[in-house]
């Protein structure tokens, strides 16, 4: 088998074997097959796409790439959540809890951030103590105890994905649903769960910015997930503005801490529920949507979900105090805020530049290798559709380092549009796919 | 300027910008840019295109990627002759003598054979003393004195086009019609001349296999390479069978010599004086096709043609006795017929086995380090439309080591297709196009 032969059928829009996508993939692993091989059929399944049977085929061989993680010795159906990403999306935080407190095992194995979107991992480092770096044991007690698991990668899974993502960063090739959905499913299965919820994000702020692509994505995981013998729930959400209130790390451990405690319920609130009960659904720990929504409304009225946090947080070495003494956290100690020019109602938040203007705060990274500021960040005091007075407060900036306050405070400025008309309604959640 | 961002237009059907055609040659040429880099641009280039203005621009990058020569000192128009390649096209080693001796003033620089297509430079080489490697001097000397030079580059001509041809031969992108196009012209004007004959095979002896693609690819050299301020006319021409009788590189000097001497008057002869006319033409030796013609057909007669090619293979060291006295060139010492097994006529001759079969008697090379044994080769006893009786000679082959005798025998013989009816005529040369 030659790898140019396997370049000119994929060019030729005709369908790998299976065969030929294992000899590419081990190849590419292996170091026998080229950078240069790689990113020519990378850019022909750009162009020219995947069938069903090539995806599964391609997520399979990634999947096996590496070390498959096997929990079947604990009890349950173990379930995992996966967002294509977004500003502000702390769910993470809020449905482990929620859905641990009602019985479902969660390994979750999260991410960094970079660039405009948080990473889960580096939110919860803003909990003292708190440790994403689990070894294969402590993860494996702190799952059997808990219930649920918030961590990094405790072994090498799919390395193969990691390898051939780092060459589609840099030759045009992210933006094809085959490749997202072989990276995102290969990654997830190799952490050895029985089922999966999906939110696939889509709007100025998600990887997807036409609705057309992310239901197409979302239909493609839940097809390949399926046929690799998971039961998987894919979920279309808004990520026009950014979810919820707060961006940055401490300050999205707060907004969740205060979903936990029943103390806010708005969008970040709607959508966490709402992926904890599928959640809960697919973990078996609810007959359907209706009375897993009712439990969680329960679990969050008695505390149990915030009881849970902070068992998590206690298991994983972190502070449990600082769920309820925020000033335990790392925080910013200058604050600025942004007040409106004019009167009239919040049209649209362009939620890419509210990530952009987070992260030059210090709140993310614009390189993989850079420090993270946890303290820093800012809230949002205005969301679309809400009214707004000339001179009002329609954000604050939290920040320690003003380096690039100036350009933070512009982009964020800039994000807001403000109009007279009321826009058209959104809808949080646009579809569910299952 | 990032590549990334260059790759990302071409994939997104967007023109590229001469500066970022100019960033992508140089890069690649100075190391800047990488091989992944490259490879995943080609690949989008081949499935989406390129407008006349991005294969102008990739043209004149490729062409001043090194030395460019000027024969601006010698009077008269240089004019040369490309052709993209087929199976017993020895046409050079005609139309140079007789276009030299009308006049015309031509710096060849010609390549050497791989794979089932013969190389000018391996037939010359068949000569006794035949130079191809002339020193820049030389050239020079011998193309002052003969009007014609028939030899390899004696500088580095376009570098980032064999940098790139490399490339595209291992990742499936050789195919495409502005990455030919600027190749093809990115050579042949970094060698310093005015005008260009181009004979665009087209048949299955040839790259292309369909006459849509060779028209294609024709149009696009004549509009290009006139842009480039050159006077370029193509003719599209058969390939679906080889051309003439003889393939092997002394074979093909004797079939050429033949031609030169008047003793042969069947395709090969048709198609090397119709491109030495329009040679003719653009030089300025010839009003017309038709005055070019007569004068041609004089210049045989007078046996003016076959003194210039003496001359010519002189001024290159080579010995022109050898071309009357064919025994003084490499021969084989071996010979063996192919007979017909049926009566009938030849319906077909598939070109390319045509080739392969001599290549693997030896006359042509499966690598670029192969050697060639100069006096291997066949001759084809049959052309397409011919009668044929049980038990005629189809071909002869000649070779001196027998190693590969048996496939290319049978190969040889399975690239006849021999039937009842004629086959429906095939015009050798298909359209012109200036």
């Amino acid at each position: 088998m030659r790898m140019v032969d396997i370049i000119r059928k994929k060019r030729d829009r005709e369908a790998l074997r299976p065969e030929e996508i294992r000899f590419f993939v081990r190849g590419y692993s292996e170091g026998t097959i080229a950078d240069y091989h790689a990113s020519a059929l990378l850019m022909a399944i750009f162009l020219n796409g995947m069938t069903d049977e090539e995806q599964l085929a391609l997520t399979n061989e990634m999947l096996h790439s590496g070390d498959v993680l096997d929990w079947s010795d604990l009890p349950g159906v173990k379930v995992d959540k996966h967002s294509t990403g977004g500003v502000g999306d702390k769910t993470s935080l809020i449905l482990a809890p929620v859905a641990a407190a009602a019985g479902v095992v969660i390994p979750m194995i999260s991410g960094r951030g970079l660039g405009h979107t948080g990473g889960t991992l580096d939110k919860l480092e803003s909990i003292p103590g708190f440790d994403v770096q689990l070894s294969a044991e402590r993860f494996r007690e702190a799952l059997a105890t808990t219930g649920a698991v918030l961590a990094g990668q405790t072994a090498a899974l799919a390395p193969a994905d990691k390898k051939l993502y780092s060459l589609r960063d840099v030759t045009a090739t992210v933006e094809s649903v085959p490749l997202i959905a072989s990276s995102i499913l290969s990654k997830k299965l190799a952490g050895g769960i029985d089922a999966l919820v999906l939110d696939v994000k889509v709007g100025s702020g998600a990887f997807m910015k036409k609705q057309s692509d992310a239901f197409a994505l979302a239909r493609t995981l839940v097809q390949i997930g399926q046929r690799a013998g998971k039961k998987v729930t894919a979920l279309i959400t808004d990520m026009d503005q950014p979810l919820g209130t707060h961006v940055g790390n401490t300050l999205e451990v707060i907004e969740s801490c205060e979903v936990l405690k029943g103390q806010s319920d708005g969008a970040l609130a709607e959508l966490s529920f709402e992926l904890a009960a599928h959640m809960m659904v697919l973990g078996e720990k609810a007959d359907d949507l209706d009375s897993a929504h009712k439990k969680i409304r329960e679990m969050i009225d008695k505390g149990m979900a915030l009881r849970k946090f902070q068992e998590i947080v206690a298991a994983q070495g972190g502070d449990p105090l600082a769920l309820d003494d925020y000033s335990l956290m790392p925080t910013a100690n200058k604050t600025e805020a942004i007040v409106s020019p004019c009167s009239g109602v919040v049209q649209r938040i362009h939620a890419e530049e509210v990530g952009v203007a987070a992260m030059l705060l210090g709140a993310g990274r614009t390189s993989v290798d850079d420090e993270i500021d946890h303290g820093a960040g800012l809230v949002l005091h205005r969301k679309v559709g809400d009214p707004v007075e000339h001179g009002a407060p329609l954000a604050t900036l939290y920040y320690n380092d003003g380096k690039n306050l100036s350009e933070s405070r512009s982009r964020l400025a800039a994000a807001f549009t403000i109009g007279d008309e009321p826009p058209p309604p959104v809808k949080l959640i646009q579809k569910i796919i299952s």
